[in-house]
């Protein structure tokens, strides 16, 4: 098969400004808390924690590059996955230039968040504010999860053959891995709604969790979503005929890597989000998919933004997006 | 008192690289960890929990902007305070450019960390890999530790008379926070001199607690600052002779904000610091302090990079650092 070669050209960047905000989210008040003494390690000391008072939660966070010549409309934002933020689209675990660079080469303002309670976004405390307690992301997980090897081949770490993920570099991926909560998904929306009314519309970019939330979030702001680039979604919601209706024309890529037979629930993943195609499909409507493999392209991981051939992968998703905008138009 | 007015212009910026990286920590081992079952909000759902395995733990999180062409040699690095993040240095509070964007258009490059355990650089369980829990700020103790105005006012909003911190911005900055703990400097220490070792010498400009860290580390790795700015540090180590001697010539200055007599913590915080200034001086060091007040300038908060004189302060330090990159060549 050809495999069309795409390609970002290297070049400085000329940036009007670097910018952040958090926005969404509400101030709850704690009162009636116990107050109570924590120890405090190596000192044989201790210290009396009080949590009585306000907080905003539910809050995320975004920064911003804008350029001072955008050569698109709109910006392109990007949502991580679960167990990431934000950093999952700057430089990659081996230090080659992220995403974000990219796309600012590419010539669009770029706007990467964190996602409620991760990273830069904040936390609350449990179990006075947030219902439950965080779950963690270890390495052995992330080892399988993102489909850089089998589980049984971590301690040796033996990746799967032609594994494009910088095996090298997994160490600097275990390094991003934050907690998250599994309770907080309307919450997460909602933010990622502020987020969008405060910015949009965007070509909006969104990876694994950050997929599902994005294939959530189109049929509820559609107007504020150019097109929408899924890569390798953790699931997709069941349509109804109304949001098919409300969707319209937004152009639609979803990507996928290799090894997903490898991974249950991948495959489970993977299923869920063909439904939601294929209802699109049915309804008439045109959406791309990026089946790497099927492609010619092998061997790319769960973290294709990762990979040895993340840059490649990143201009296909600029000729993608180029062309969704002209018929969008 | 004829009050300098310092000035950086606005420009565009060319940019030749964003980057970022996490660096630092160990892996730990976690095993023989019973699972357990946690509820999952609102679903009446649960789902099992295995914390069994191995995380990265003590890392931080670098965010790099690289000019085209530096007007200086060294870059500036950022580090922020307690309960906060390298946001600190972003858009302030009320929408105006932050440092981050300040010091690039003023030509350096720029380095903003989050610490240890916040925001990108990710945190680990608890008691698992640390032994004790988080604390957090409420809005409340920010009012008054921050120095917005008197605790009994801030139910009402009323702040300071003079007031330089955007008020209107207060909820933005609460945004902000995030959990922390007290017992890791060793931990941290460890992971800034980490970060320090791969890109000093530089410019350290720290915040608080981050100036008390700054302080910590300036008699550890003298030969990778240039120079050291302290806003309101949180304290200061007690040097000793042979300290003072490896801290040699490196350019030192303090600033401080408006209030501090308002806010015994702060008196006593700076007494300290004020304790290590003398220090330097009876060793016949010069050192700068930028009393704000002092010189002319009232009503500065904790956080004067947020405050509505917050471009001007910058230039001051702007200024400063050009002539201490002179004097210490």
């Amino acid at each position: 098969m050809n495999v069309p070669v795409a390609k970002i050209t290297p070049r400085n960047v000329v940036v009007s400004e670097i910018s952040s905000f958090h926005i969404g989210g509400e101030t709850v008040e704690l009162s009636d808390q116990p107050r109570f003494v924590m120890r405090v390690a190596g000192e044989g000391m201790s210290r009396e924690v009080d949590l009585n008072g306000s907080y905003v939660t539910g809050q995320l966070y975004a920064n911003c590059v804008t350029l001072a010549e955008p050569r698109h409309e709109a910006p392109v934002m990007f949502w991580h996955g679960g167990a990431m933020t934000g950093v999952t689209w700057e430089t990659t675990p081996d230090g080659r230039p992220g995403w974000q660079w990219l796309f600012l080469q590419a010539g669009y303002n770029v706007i990467v968040t964190d996602a409620v309670e991760r990273g830069r976004a904040s936390w609350s405390p449990y179990p006075q504010i947030y219902d439950t307690g965080p779950v963690f992301r270890t390495k052995e997980e992330a080892w399988s999860m993102y489909r850089v090897g089998a589980r049984a081949s971590y301690d040796d770490r033996i990746p799967y053959a032609g594994q494009r993920f910088p095996v090298a570099g997994f160490d600097a991926l275990a390094s991003q891995l934050v907690p998250r909560w599994t309770t907080h998904d309307e919450m997460t929306l909602a933010a990622y709604q502020a987020a969008l009314e405060k910015v949009g519309p965007v070509h909006l970019v969104a990876h694994s969790q950050g997929g599902w939330f994005a294939l959530n979030m189109v049929k509820r702001v559609p107007h504020l979503v150019r097109s929408v680039v899924v890569i390798e979604p953790a699931g997709a919601p069941r349509l109804t005929p109304e949001d098919v209706a409300r969707i319209g024309d937004i152009p639609h890529m979803f990507m996928w890597g290799d090894f997903i037979d490898d991974v249950p629930s991948w495959k489970k993943y993977r299923t869920a989000t063909d439904q939601y195609r294929q209802v699109l499909s049915d309804a008439g409507k045109q959406t791309t998919e990026m089946d790497l493999p099927r492609m010619g392209i092998r061997g790319n991981s769960h973290v294709p933004m990762m990979d040895d051939n993340s840059a490649e992968i990143a201009a296909m998703v600029v000729d993608w997006m180029a062309e969704a905008a002209k018929a969008s138009t």
